[in-house]
């Protein structure tokens, strides 16, 4: 079976997008999409320029006997200042405003399409660092820890509040909680991790700190080096945090219960990092039109 | 910017692929592609070829006020082999087996691939019976869950074993593990779910089947209907289970500790429904050819 051209680019652009970070050969796609090698190469020519005048991501051609071409997500600052909005405006809901100044926040963590735009965000953060596992804790922040892993093309790793007879055999750690003060406990399967790894720690919300503290802790367990700590909402205060080196999206001042006012913001520093793509277009890409 | 007819298929495509099951007009692509009504129209042509060429999902076209096309993720027959023998390959593998004679799981439940695979097999089970929301119960089961609800378009819904305070206000229930016989409670927020909602349940493992029977009691005290429940491995042990109207998507038969081996195989009745997609391509699109 043959295939047209703007067949074969839909084609090879789903499976692109279905393996993010993975090499997929030009053999590959020349057999299943029975075609010349040569044609395939035009075919991602095509691709490569579609994704980035749309600022969508970009194809990494890796050369070598294992080479072939990579499909790499990318969010661009115009892309993370829209998720990171939609979310501190979805977050000021005064409804949200639990008794004690909480936010009710598990439909966000849930929402397939927000996840996807905060792991874009966080994919496009640590792919340079090259971790072989991403890490969280159950239970509000796996979805993203999972959308993470899989841009990132890497495993998961979900930490337990309590070890299960299924994990095998564990390890444990006590920690304490950085907003109730109190000792807490956390397990992860000996066979979760293969030891010396490079990691990086996804976490939905912090407050003091303490459990990314007991993450990085247990990660010590493992001789793991923690590269970064992702988190999606960090609260001013305390202002002390049990750990440094951690990037969050978005920065909660204050819950004024009684006003029904929440005052949330994107943290400003997420825009500051160099190589994030910006939004308009590169000269050498202009010039081709 | 103009694109090519290539490059606006695969930018087309990519916007279907990240949109599973999500209605976009033709108005949408063509104010984002600068490009007239016509020629999307026939730009999605190409696509919906493609796919059903290859047996890779569908597109759907919805007609009216509100209309536009959807991708649709489907796993065909030969899809659905593959990945189930995939994971039963790997249950095999003699480590995996923890004193007791369970299975170590975890690596299998994570793997972003192969829950992938999974979620788009529960997706083609479940998107006629048109569900509101996905619902399952921390922790092995949540990405399995995430993904089914991103291929259906769907929320997720978490039951946790504990409340927190961030859940607000929360029903909680006891209910009876079927594999050991204890007391077990699991709690869900008040605002997870309209009330009268339909949902499809998914969970890994099913023993004895008092987990399922515990949600499936929760979802009573959100007066919701449960439309199935789709189930990674099921054990042949006990014969009777705590719910009927499931569908395990593999069998394990038995865990022989001292020798090291483990019988699972899909189930053959996963392949035995109407609708599934057959491997072999419908006549009318040979013809094409």
């Amino acid at each position: 079976m043959k295939f047209k051209r703007s067949e074969r680019v839909s084609r090879i652009m789903k499976e692109l997008l279905e393996h993010p970070n993975e090499i997929l050969t030009l053999s590959h796609f020349s057999q299943r999409l029975n075609a010349a090698k040569s044609s395939i190469s035009e075919d991602m020519v095509i691709i490569k320029n579609a994704l980035e005048k749309a600022r969508e991501g970009r194809i990494k051609t890796v050369a070598g006997a294992a080479g072939g071409v990579k499909y790499i997500p990318e969010a661009s600052k115009e892309y993370t200042r829209r998720i990171l909005e939609e979310i501190a405006e979805k977050l000021k809901e005064p409804d949200r405003i639990i008794s004690g100044g909480f936010l009710y926040m598990p439909d966000i963590m849930y929402s397939t399409r927000l996840v996807e735009g905060v792991a874009n965000i966080f994919a496009t953060k640590f792919e340079k660092m090259e971790p072989d596992y991403v890490v969280t804790v159950e239970t509000k922040g796996i979805p993203l820890a999972f959308m993470t892993a899989r841009a990132l093309n890497k495993p998961l790793v979900i930490i337990r509040r309590e070890s299960k007879v299924t994990d095998g055999s564990t390890v444990s750690i006590n920690y304490i909680s950085g907003s109730t003060g109190k000792i807490e406990r956390m397990s992860l399967s000996r066979r979760a991790m293969k030891p010396k790894a490079k990691v990086v720690i996804i976490d939905d919300f912090m407050k003091g700190g303490g459990t990314a503290k007991g993450m990085k802790d247990m990660m010590k367990e493992f001789e793991a080096e923690v590269l970064s700590i992702g988190v999606l909402v960090e609260t001013t205060t305390p202002v002390e945090k049990r750990v440094k080196d951690y990037i969050p999206l978005l920065i909660l001042e204050e819950v004024i219960e009684e006003r029904g006012e929440v005052k949330i913001y994107p943290n400003p520093r997420v825009f500051e990092e160099e190589g994030q793509p910006e939004d308009q277009l590169p000269e050498e890409l202009e010039a081709q039109e």
